[in-house]
């Protein structure tokens, strides 16, 4: 399947206790689109500014993914700048300057309104449902959120979420979202609202997956640094949604090697700044850490 | 296999959000060793006052445990008295009172002295020392310790882990231990100190472990309620050995069928107050959630 992502595309500074770095490429769906990249044709709709540097762009193109939803207006882009401490769990942000991206109304090309895999970022869910209600009969939808759009529309937000076959959320999302710290019934909480398929990010601590009658817990892949934790969810969205759109597949089976795909993603995004490991990769190397995860994660056959 | 376990014997008197017991049977070496009775032959090693009730010693004797390595002193039984919050992260110690516990000095039975497998509970390093010294060339040795060890006597637990195959502990004892934040590197330092194997607890997170070159993160039963986290890390220690030593192995896949059997007899304990539901189980219902826990973390089959 193609894939449709609909996201901030953003220039982000980032401060870490390995280092620094200033206007690098950011955003949901940058991060999104490169994960998925490798694993399936990726379409992107966003906003950016006439100062959003050409050889980002460029980029976008050598990881095969169309740019023409990616609207070029006057103005400046997106801009986050943000700090993590040694812990890493949580950045504090030093700056949002929204920009472009403030009035940011996504308008589906005709030649996407077909595309079967939809991924809605971080975005209002207002918009989300605009852009649900562009496409003509996806076969699969899968959204994210956060807890701005949690507290400030939760209504607008429980609306996109009955129309949504995937959510994936971390678990303080999860926790807010059910107005429930037991992480278990939290998720039966959520999937009462509509999404058939929650996955829960839990940063170091890994994945739960809950699908049907069916729990998934997938491990963090372990590494020994982290050392830029900014959009380790977006790539982990987009290994998950893309192994999802490759396989043609949303059964139980493949969730949970999506999650695992997911998984991956996040852990080469989180070791160097930006996108510079993410965007870096070659699919044998997904696979061969695909692998490790897999073997770090066995303890015996399933009969 | 045969288990030697040396540790503590306790009344615990407990609290949590779902309610109290008044001087139960605790310690660390109850925990363990009936939570290794199901897999293989148990002699317990340690001291109870005269106040000790007969009922818990039955109770031992019909989960097949050898109480002959049982001292019975004059004086009153350790106990300790804690309460937890409703994260149950950590328990807040109301009272501990040592009693005949303080002057514990383990005496191995002639006929335990030969015993192949030893698991020294969380006791001073000194006495860990002790037991191994009087012990004939045992097969494997499995050792426990906490913060209170690692700060007050570390260069005796230094000797002590020298001396051990296995070490146990939880993820805020291995960073103390290693002096060091990150996990993988802490687990690299401590496994240079002596232990070929080192299993780190996470509680909620699972457990990893260290053999060799090899990698494992198994995660926590999923558990809708935990009711009482007490004995928990000592009833993964008793599946963990109980499983070695059932299996009479000790290579790298029979410790992590053993990681993944401690977790289930650890979700056992936590979801009844003491060992009100871990003293109440048959085999086929561990086997059956060993069963769903490699259900639960399984995505994909090895080649």
């Amino acid at each position: 399947m193609t894939l449709l992502a609909v996201g901030s595309v953003a220039l982000d500074t980032v401060a870490t206790p390995f280092g620094r770095r200033e206007e690098i490429l950011g955003g949901s769906a940058s991060y999104f689109g490169v994960a998925a990249s490798y694993f399936t044709e990726v379409h992107l709709v966003g906003v950016v500014g006439e100062d959003f540097p050409a050889h980002h762009i460029e980029f976008f193109h050598r990881k095969g993914i169309d740019t023409s939803g990616l609207e070029s207006r006057g103005g400046r882009t997106f801009r986050w700048h943000g700090e993590y401490g040694a812990d890493f769990n949580t950045a504090r942000t030093l700056d949002t300057q929204l920009n472009v991206f403030a009035d940011f109304a996504p308008t589906i090309r005709e030649e996407h309104r077909r595309l079967p895999f939809v991924f809605l970022g971080n975005i209002d869910p207002d918009l989300q449902r605009s852009v649900l209600r562009q496409m003509r009969r996806p076969a699969i939808t899968v959204c994210d959120t956060m807890n701005y759009w949690i507290e400030r529309k939760r209504d607008s937000l429980l609306e996109t979420l009955a129309l949504v076959d995937v959510l994936i959320i971390n678990d303080a999302e999860a926790r807010q979202l059910a107005g429930e710290e037991a992480l278990l019934r939290a998720a039966d909480k959520i999937r009462a609202l509509g999404p058939k398929t929650l996955v829960i990010k839990r940063g170091e601590h890994g994945a739960l997956m809950f699908h049907g009658a069916a729990r998934f817990g997938c491990p963090a892949f372990p590494l020994e640094h982290v050392v830029d934790p900014t959009g380790a969810g977006d790539s982990f969205a987009g290994g998950f949604c893309g192994y999802l759109a490759a396989a043609n597949a949303s059964d139980e089976a493949a969730m949970r090697k999506a999650v695992a795909f997911g998984t991956v993603m996040a852990s080469f995004t989180v070791s160097e700044f930006g996108v510079e490991r993410l965007g870096d990769l070659t699919y044998p190397e997904i696979e061969a850490r695909y692998r490790e995860l897999r073997r770090f994660a066995y303890f015996d056959d399933i009969e």
